[in-house]
């Protein structure tokens, strides 16, 4: 990854998270949801901002989802406040729960001094129980008094379930002689692919930018990094991914594709790429991040079929836990993924490569096994030679401790 | 089962296997390919038979699917003898995989002397490994001497390969005051859902019926039975399902839809769901066979979408393997199955209704939790209270030991 970095010479990436960008405050306090951990972030933008939101495609949607959605409508995509509790998923609670979600949304309202429609609020954890909504109240209070410059941390925190390690990032780069920001923080865990284990991601920046531009780039970063390491449709019932940005930075407003837009473009995708690959890696059980690229496929859609298939296979995920080169599995997943694949065309490559033309190489099973056993990431390859587009998934292997975090009786 | 039987009179389940009806026989061998196990059965009918075969839809088909699907064009739907190998499966062999499946239609050919384009190969095991002509030719000749009407389990030993037990059953019931025979085979384990373990179902009749009623019933059947223990597109490289029937019971031919046509119609899929069941249920490392109904969803591809998801959801599956009355995960999978459903119109049933409208009632955790533990078959049953149509699908829980069997690394 750091090498990935200095090779982008514009761009810079530092210590810090969400309340990077100028303007932007946040506080992650213990409300007592969860025993005797942080469980309530608020992030507050000094400014009104700019806001974006893309929604779990669940059935079940949770009732934070429905209310934030039609905040943004409301507002016509401004926010200045975001409430995020982790414990509860307010999801399956029916009119209660809208309720409830509601009333939170109230509360900050009230605390923050800001119009409800500027609020948004998400939650995460058990489904089909209420929110404590006394307990939130009282934490509120609290965040709003610690609301700082320098809570990015602890917002990051306070959002996590599972989750072995709180994911954050910060990056800066130069647009028209002024300093432009952005900071970001997420959840996950749960990564067979995240169903339950709701993913969560949040993006702030200081960057002035016209909104259909900002639309465009958020729609496109996020279709090949968060949604990248969930199966379409495979998703909970409280996924979600937020971005606000304040126009702080003072900035020449980005207003067409100029080089600004895709420097812009260029830090963000690594933003939410750096993210959506901390989910992956941070996946319950997980030993290894695997990487699946898929090259040479006639589509996008096509390749993204391919890469999905591969790194949602249990028998691979569990291969590669054992350190097995099991090719034969990869290639099932190719042949059972449902893009058009010419099977004779087919080239593999783990670590070398291992099929061309859909039959195996001779390989030393011996360096692959080693090379399975001492990376932390594994990088699997799949070549289509059948057109230009490429497509890259990101996932954990298959291993004990997924199948024993999950068998708990609770 | 047994009470499913006694209330359907007209047909009595007996011991026996593919070698029950009349002019069948069958041997299973040791050839040498699997290490001191059987790994080679030859089917054989005395008369030519009228044959039916469906086949995996994975990119990647072994060389045997495709000899045996030209086999069946060439002779417009019949067979006289079956060969299959466990242990190698002949798949992404290219050329020479293709060469050496027809070589071992010849052997069949010659050995039985019967013309090539009645015989059907088949392989199940490792791939990317070229068969050992050699070893089949030697094993043939001996599986051709032991032939015998009452070879059928041994011969429904000689084709398993990560099975613990041998799938096999036997039916007869009367048409036209004769009395007619089914027998089956099957091979599958590896359940998560079988995409690397590959499904094999072979079974034999000696019905007389019309070419055109006997495909129709054929696909009906596989379609709610073998078919709902695999993902669509979740395909080995080598599945197969073959029937042969040829004719000898001497009933008068089946050539409408009458009664007769839904006596064998239901005996046919008493048959192939019992095979499919028990596929599931020596699933990879199972403790628990699970069974998903969804009834009530406006069409069968609906209903089908939200069993499959459900049964193919590692979350729930190690949820039913930890004894845990999960019902969120459940919900999760319906909410996700990418089907039409009305949240708020959902009920779930787990022994009883745990979920109502799409919340959680109060019920006992401890009483479901016990259910659990001492069944051996758990039934999860979604109404989605939108339509009339119904579907079933089968798998097992997730277990300590699928990751275990999976990550040997070999």
């Amino acid at each position: 990854m750091i090498k990935d970095v200095l090779e982008k010479e514009y761009f810079q990436v530092v210590k810090g998270g969400i309340t990077y960008p100028k303007g932007i405050k946040a506080a992650g306090v213990k409300c007592g949801i969860r025993f005797n951990k942080k469980d309530l972030t608020l992030i507050y933008s000094e400014k009104v901002a700019d806001a974006w939101g893309t929604f779990t495609t669940n059935k079940f949607k949770a009732a934070p989802l429905i209310v934030t959605k039609k905040n943004l409508s409301e507002s016509k995509g401004k926010l200045q406040a975001i409430l995020i509790n982790s414990g509860i998923a307010n999801a399956c609670t029916g009119e209660k729960g809208l309720k409830d979600a509601w009333e939170t949304v109230n509360y900050v309202s009230e605390g923050l001094k800001i119009d409800k429609k500027y609020v948004a609020v998400t939650s995460t954890g058990k489904i089909g129980e209420f929110l404590p909504l006394k307990k939130i109240k009282t934490g509120l209070k609290e965040a709003i008094s610690k609301l700082s410059t320098s809570g990015g941390t602890e917002a990051a925190e306070a959002i996590l379930t599972t989750d072995t390690k709180k994911k954050e990032i910060a990056v800066n780069f130069k647009l028209s002689e002024k300093e432009v920001k952005i900071g970001g923080m997420a959840k996950g865990s749960g990564m067979i692919h995240p169903n339950m284990a709701t993913m969560l991601g949040f993006i702030t920046s200081d960057i002035s930018i016209k909104g259909e531009l900002l639309q465009e780039a958020l729609k496109q970063v996020v279709e090949k990094t968060f949604n990248m390491i969930s199966v379409d449709g495979d998703t909970s019932t409280n996924d979600m991914v937020l971005f606000i940005t304040n126009g702080l930075a003072g900035n020449k407003i980005v207003d067409k594709k100029d080089a600004d837009y895709y420097k812009f473009l260029e830090a963000l995708q690594y933003v939410a790429k750096y993210l959506a690959r901390c989910i992956a890696k941070d996946g319950e059980g997980a030993t290894k991040m695997i990487e699946v690229e898929v090259q040479n496929a006639v589509s996008f859609g096509e390749a993204k079929k391919v890469a999905k298939a591969v790194i949602n296979s249990p028998l691979v995920k569990t291969a590669i836990f054992g350190k097995d080169p099991n090719w034969g599995r990869i290639l099932a997943a190719v042949g059972y993924s449902g893009a058009e694949v010419m099977p004779d065309k087919v080239d593999l490559y783990l670590k070398e490569k291992i099929v061309e033309d859909g039959q195996p190489l001779k390989f030393s099973k011996r360096a692959i096994h080693k090379y399975l056993k001492l990376s932390d990431e594994i990088k699997i390859l799949v070549d289509l030679k059948m057109g230009k587009e490429s497509a890259i998934a990101w996932g954990c292997d298959l291993t004990y401790d997924y199948v024993k975090i999950n068998i708990k009786y609770n």
